[in-house]
C-alpha cells in the first residue's frame, strides 16, 4: 500500500482527490496548514471512505518544517501538491503573497523530492498559462503566453522549475492544467467551501441559492460569444480527482512516457455563465437574480479544453454532465447551510 | 546620511559599489552572508575610504532573520541588492538552488519595505533576459526571450516579482541590467575572487596569467563574428558601481519618471574573446595559452549595450577602456597571488 502525500489536502480539489484515494487503496497522508480550509474536512472524508487519514498541519513555506516531514516519513511514493494562494485578484492585491506560498513550498518540496532514488510528482497547474488562446480547443501545444496576474504568473514558473528539476534529477513529474473545477463529492460529506466573497460563478450562485448573497454580478455580456457572457470549461471535481489517482499511477508503474508530461484536465465543452445560470435555475427550480455589470480585468473570452490526449494517454474522461455538477454544488451548499 | 543596504556587498559588483557609496557619503549596512565571498574584503573596502561598514551575516533566505533585520535598523533609505547565485552551469545543475536563492531572499526583502511609506530598491537584473537579441545594440526595449537557464530565469522572474509589487505598493525600484562586468578597483585592494574554476572570461586569464589555470579554452571560433568567438559588452566594475550611485539618488531625490525603470548598463561596445586575450597579453607582456574547443550550450553570438538610456536619462557612461579594465584585474590577480 503505497503512502501518498497530497499538500492542500483539506482544500476543494484536495479533499475530493484524499477520497479517490482511499478509495483505490493507498494510504494518504495530508498537509493543510488550514490558511484556507477547515479541519472538519478531515471528518468529511473519513465519513466517505471510512480511512483513516494521516494528517500534518505544518506550514509549508518553512524549510526546516518540509525537511522534518520528509524525515519522519521516509517512505513516501508520491507527492501530489494542491497546496497554493489561488484567487487571481487577491494575487494582484499581495503578489508577493503568492510568490512565497506557491514558488517557497515547491521549491522544498522538491529538494526534498530530488535527494531520493524515485519520486514521482503531480502538479496542480491551470488553464490560466494558456491566457487567451487564439484557437478553441485547448490542447497541451498550444502557446504559453504572458501571466494575466501574479497567480497566474506562479504557476508558469511552478511549471518551469519543475522541468529544470526533472532535467537533472530521477524525479518524475506530471502537470496537470486544470479548467474551471466544481461541484461537490454526491455524498454532500465534502465540498466546496470558500472563505468570504466566493471568487468564482458556482459557489457564489448557491450561496446566493440559500440566501447567503444577495445578487449576482455576471461581468459582461458583450464578450463575442453566442450570448455574450465568457465560457468556460466547467469540470466535475469527482472527475477531476479520478484523473490525479490515474496519474498518479501512471507514474508509480512507469507507464509514462516522458519524466515530465502535461494534461489537460476539462469536459472539452464550453458554457457560458448565462447557461450556468440557466443549469442552476432548472435544478434548483428557483429564479437567480443577477444584474450585468462591467468585465472584470483579466478574464479571457473563452476556454474550453481539447481533451484528446487525456482521454488517449491517461484513458480518462469526465462522467458528470454541467448539470450533475451544478446539482451536487446545490445539494452541498443546501446540506451545510442546514436547508 | 541616508542608510543604505547593500545585500552581497562583500561580492564583485557589491564590494565597488559600496566603496562609491561611501565616497558619496552614504552610511552602508552590508548584508553578506560569505556563501561566495570573504570577510576580508570588509578590510579592503575600510583601506580603500577609510570609513566604518556595518556588517551583517544574515542569511536572507530565512524570513526571520530579514524580518528582524529590518526591524533593528528601521532607518534605512534604499536596498541595493546584489545577493544572488550567480554561475549559469551550476544553475542547471542545481536549479533549485537558485531559485530559493534568488527568488526567497528577494521576496523576503519586498515584502519588508513594502511595509514602508517609502521605500528604494536597486535590483541586479542581466542583459541575459535578452538572449540572442536580433538586432544589436540592445536597447532596453529590446523584446525579453525565454530563458536558456534557471539562472537567467531568476532573473527575469526576479522583474516580474518587483513590477507586480511595484504596481500595488509605494515601492520605488531601478532594474539594472549588466553586461559583462570586469576589473579591481584601481587600488587593487578589492577585486574579483571567483570561488573555484572561474566560469567567467577575465579571472580565468588572469588566473593562467599567474600560472593558476594552465591553458585557456575558447569556447567555438566559428560564431558569425569578425574573428568567430563571441562578442560581448565587458563593463569595468568601477563604472558599474558608479551607476548604481547615480540610480540610487535617482530615487532618493524623486528624479524618477516611472516607480519602475530599467536601464542597460554596457559601454556600448562589443569585444571578441581573441580580442580580450589580446588585450591581456599587450597588457601584461606575456602570452597566454589558450586553445579553441567545442561551443559551450547556452551562450549567445553576441550581446552589447545600447547605452542611450543610461547616457541621457541617469547621466551616465563609462569611461574606462577595455585595455584598463583588463589591466586592473590583471594589478589585483597580481596582488592577492603575491606576484
Amino acid at each position: 500500500m503505497s503512502k501518498i502525500v497530497v499538500t492542500g489536502g483539506l482544500g476543494f480539489i484536495g479533499s475530493h482527490t484524499v477520497v479517490e484515494l482511499q478509495n483505490q487503496g493507498f494510504e494518504v497522508v495530508v498537509i493543510d496548514n488550514l490558511s484556507n480550509s477547515s479541519i472538519d474536512v478531515l471528518e468529511g472524508i473519513e465519513r466517505i471512505t471510512g480511512k483513516k487519514t494521516i494528517y500534518s498541519g505544518i506550514d509549508l513555506r518553512e524549510k526546516k518544517a518540509v525537511q522534518a516531514f520528509f524525515k519522519e516519513h521516509n517512505d513516501i511514493a508520491g507527492v501530489i501538491h494542491f497546496a497554493a494562494s489561488k484567487a487571481v485578484g487577491e494575487s494582484v492585491k499581495n503578489p508577493l503573497l503568492y510568490y512565497e506560498n506557491n514558488l517557497g513550498a515547491l521549491v522544498y518540496i522538491l529538494q526534498e523530492l530530488e535527494k531520493k532514488k524515485e519520486a514521482h510528482f503531480i502538479f496542480s497547474s491551470s488553464c490560466t498559462v494558456y491566457g487567451q488562446a487564439e484557437v478553441m480547443p485547448i490542447a497541451e501545444t498550444t502557446p504559453i503566453q504572458p501571466a494575466l496576474s501574479p497567480y497566474g504568473n506562479t504557476k508558469q514558473i511552478g511549471e518551469e522549475i519543475i522541468a529544470d528539476v526533472v532535467k537533472v534529477s530521477d524525479l518524475n513529474a506530471i502537470l496537470l492544467r486544470y479548467f474551471n473545477p466544481i461541484g461537490s463529492h454526491p455524498s454532500a460529506e465534502i465540498g466546496e467551501l470558500p472563505i468570504g466573497v466566493p471568487q468564482n460563478l458556482v459557489p457564489f450562485i448557491t450561496q446566493a441559492g440559500v440566501g447567503l448573497r444577495a445578487e449576482l454580478s455576471v461581468y459582461g455580456n458583450d464578450y463575442p460569444t453566442p450570448d455574450g457572457t465568457c465560457i468556460r470549461d466547467y469540470i466535475h471535481v469527482v472527475d477531476l480527482a479520478k484523473a490525479h489517482v490515474i496519474a498518479l499511477k501512471r507514474l508509480l508503474n512507469r507507464e509514462n512516457a516522458d519524466p515530465l508530461e502535461i494534461f489537460n484536465l476539462g469536459t472539452g465543452k464550453g458554457s457560458s455563465v448565462l447557461e450556468v445560470i440557466t443549469s442552476f435555475e432548472k435544478g434548483s427550480g428557483q429564479k437567480l437574480p443577477y444584474k450585468i455589470v462591467a468585465r472584470r480585468e483579466g478574464d479571457v473570452t473563452e476556454a474550453y479544453a481539447n481533451t484528446d490526449k487525456a482521454n488517449t494517454i491517461l484513458g480518462w474522461k469526465t462522467v458528470s454532465t454541467l448539470d450533475e455538477a451544478i446539482a451536487s454544488a446545490w445539494k452541498w451548499e443546501q446540506k451545510i447551510r442546514g436547508n
